[in-house]
């Protein structure tokens, strides 16, 4: 009775995600640890329809099915090392929400702000997102509270939610710099504290108490925020355009 | 900027999901609406390795990604009818949670009861079930209770979880059937209980009061079990081998 189904299945995006993550590095690792991490969802020409989402904006979360495009032609492995057992660890992949997998999909709730209806079709206006900028999404569904929040569920060694906070603070330079971008981006200076705050440096780094010299980059929007990690404390050094 | 990753992608399922659904009347509306409802993951030759599941049976649930692949060739609107609206109301079919959609695909978190290590690779033992027999799954990943229970989140239509409680009783000719199954399926008596309670009829037709005398047939396994809603009770007439 083994690999009845076999046969590969192929979908089309029915949508794009728009974020403020350039990159991999400094995306939150779960969807809604960083509630000023902003999203657009457009939809392609051939979805682009209110009728599809309509009574959409009732729910307060929505569901995104999406590729991991950027680690789609990567090779996976049976055993990863996730960043909540410090990075050394080797767990199968499958215990994990690793973006190496068999089949590059990710799921992640998100909180539905509104829907707009664009000359272009609905834009779903989206926050606490965990996703890369510009990927794929192959489904939307609605956030049940009844059935999807199982309360009672036993986390594993994601039991918790990541302890490790650190203190953000800006830099006298950081700080101007940031001002001068309050126009285009009103939050900025949320979303930098809560990145930092979720300590994004790999396993083996991350922890208050370790020596770490190291200047760390994260590209934000168009601007490669660099920071610093002394005593427990992240300090911005500065917010500079990319060139 | 739109449709700027519109390229196809194609999966290849890691694993079959065998349950004891045969067609898609009278699956759950949801995951663990029906606990005794059971399932067997047996993965596909090429992902069969323990390794991939190490550590997995530390989760009390887990998250399947998977094919509607009864669906999979329809074509899909792009409002649909849910029976949470009682059939005859249209929604946005992103704002349901229809198997008919523009990428057929699931997901679906459901309790992990156990992980068998076969011969023929790891095999998850599974209940809670909302799947048809033979389901293609092309992921599997933890339920992160911190992440995904997100217990404030608002419903719309489908915040509460369905009140429709059908009282079930077995005619004394389907008490003997029921008997004599038992060494086979030892849980056939609380699976049938739990999946009428629920009233799987069409949104039309549902309600404790509606007048029906029609008679409802659901393959469980390898049975045709017959029933009738007489004023609020659904009354099991018999359970007889699929010919």
């Amino acid at each position: 009775m083994i690999g009845a189904d076999a046969v590969p299945h192929t979908f089309t995006p029915i949508a794009t995600l728009y974020t403020c993550f350039k990159e991999k590095f400094g995306v939150p690792r779960q969807m809604n640890l960083v509630p000023a991490a902003k999203g657009q969802l457009v939809f392609d020409p051939a979805f682009a329809n209110m009728d599809a989402v309509r009574d959409l904006e009732k729910f307060s979360h929505i569901w995104l099915i999406f590729v991991f495009h950027q680690t789609r032609d990567k090779t996976w492995s049976a055993l990863v090392r996730p960043p909540r057992l410090g990075g050394n660890k080797k767990t199968g992949v499958f215990a994990t929400r690793s973006p190496f997998r068999p089949n590059p999909i990710g799921i992640s709730a998100v909180k539905l702000e509104s829907v707009e209806n664009s000359c272009d079709g609905p834009v779903l206006h989206l926050s606490g997102v965990d996703i890369v900028n510009e990927t794929p999404v192959l489904d939307i569904k609605p956030y049940i509270p009844w059935a999807d929040a199982i309360v009672r569920a036993d986390g594993g060694f994601a039991d918790k939610r990541p302890a490790s906070r650190l203190q953000v603070i800006f830099s006298s330079e950081a700080q101007t710099q940031c001002r001068k971008m309050t126009k285009q981006i009103p939050n900025l200076a949320s979303l930098i504290t809560q990145i930092l705050e979720n300590d994004p440096r790999p396993g083996y780094r991350a922890g208050p108490t370790t020596k770490d010299k190291k200047i760390y980059g994260i590209r934000l929007y168009d601007l490669d925020v660099k920071w610093q990690i002394t005593d427990g404390i992240a300090r911005i050094l500065s917010l500079d355009p990319i060139k």
